[in-house]
């Protein structure tokens, strides 16, 4: 009798040539039938956006492994969306995003396309990892990141990470040897200190490019940036419910009124 | 001895030519100087994008009251991060994002243009709230949630809503007088329940929008859009860490390994 083989939804914010989605691909289809749903270009940033001021499209695209995947021209959320909604007519088991080429981990964890891929899918129902890699060289060695991302996929099938779970996966720049192990965290506080640099064009109109420095606010050995500069795999468990319920027992409190 | 009066920053997601962002300037100049920065164009849905790709420029514009705010052609975070980081010497005292037109309570707490001004605000450390009106219409009255935006503004302050603190309102489409208090409540779960339509171009390709209905999976009395259906406003205080502390205890437990 065979065991049922998971269908696997994989999904990416770095567009569907990217090398981290084929890398993601290649351990994926180890675990099961796989499916690629990514942007047909890098959606880096993208937050949590989805379209719908203009149709999307999704077309099958051969990827540079010979493989089939389909691209589509709207955001990481709406690749998740259109997957499950078209494409698929039973959700997935699961959904992969990634490997992003850079972190995800503090105060990224918001702005991130390739989280809401996973995030999307979470919402959906659908146990969900977002996998980001700290270098952002798109020529980077992915080997470290694939054995990382086999072994996390292996612990969370086998402890059936549940329905509406989402996982948020950073993996150290560093090669595999000198990584010091898989560490469960919390999103370290944290923000970017923005720094814009202003410039002028052509006709001497100024504009601005957005750049900034990440200013770590947390000294916690558990919270995602501390672990990962530490040497070690960050794995953060994340929610969609963002009531913030501390607040909410102190503004049960007011009377609303002038 | 006259007291501080307070810097507040406007930005919202429907653009700087929306009716909700005059209707909340118009109440916040009751507490304070007020500087709009707002999208050039509707950004609604846009997540918590943020525009790394491209140039971002920033404009004076007269709305249609006859003021003077700045248009940006980037996202609603943008709008805050380039107010902050370009436009104010220092940080306003707190961020005002609305009046949007329709509603931001549960899934769409995700997804929304207007909190994710509010949410780089608190990301920031600055207090921020996001005002949604659950009518969709541009030209819809907006004169009860005016009013109620100037109580929970007036609240907010003489709690000293502080650093950081998130709060999102949302108010029923209802006349003031049938309005039945205002709730503090939690983010109810729910999600978009997706139904793409497909059509064809006139070459013969396929494309789709997007569209979908609500479906509420949450009977709380103070969850918020529960709030909203039974008449009330609904106020639910936002974290921007999204770590899921229940599940961080489980993962904790797992060894990750094959």
């Amino acid at each position: 009798m065979e065991l049922h083989r998971p269908t696997i939804l994989i999904s990416n914010d770095d567009g569907i040539q990217a090398g981290g989605i084929l890398a993601l691909a290649e351990v994926a289809r180890a675990f099961g039938e796989v499916i690629i749903v990514a942007p047909d270009s890098p959606q880096s940033a993208m937050g949590h956006a989805i379209t719908i001021t203009k149709p999307l499209r999704l077309w099958k695209e051969k990827l540079s492994d010979g493989s089939i995947g389909y691209a589509c021209n709207g955001t990481p959320a709406d690749c998740v969306k259109l997957a499950t909604g078209v494409l698929i007519k039973n959700n997935p088991d699961i959904i992969l995003s990634g490997i992003n080429h850079g972190s995800n981990a503090s105060a990224s964890t918001i702005y991130s396309g390739t989280l809401s891929a996973a995030r999307e899918g979470a919402i959906q129902g659908i146990p969900s990892i977002g996998f980001s890699f700290c270098n952002y060289d798109e020529e980077a060695d992915l080997s470290a990141a694939k054995e990382i991302a086999r072994i996390v996929i292996t612990t969370a099938l086998r402890q059936r990470l549940a329905i509406g779970q989402l996982l948020n996966v950073n993996i150290p720049n560093l090669p595999l040897e000198e990584i010091k192990g898989i560490k469960t965290t919390r999103q370290a506080m944290g923000r970017w200190v923005e720094e814009f640099e202003e410039r002028a064009d052509p006709h001497g109109r100024k504009y601005y490019w957005l750049t900034g420095k990440f200013l770590l606010q947390d000294t916690r050995e558990d919270s995602d940036e501390v672990a990962l500069r530490a040497g070690y795999v960050s794995v953060t468990p994340l929610t969609h419910d963002l009531t913030h319920l501390e607040m909410y027992e102190e503004v049960k409190k007011w009377e609303f009124n002038d």
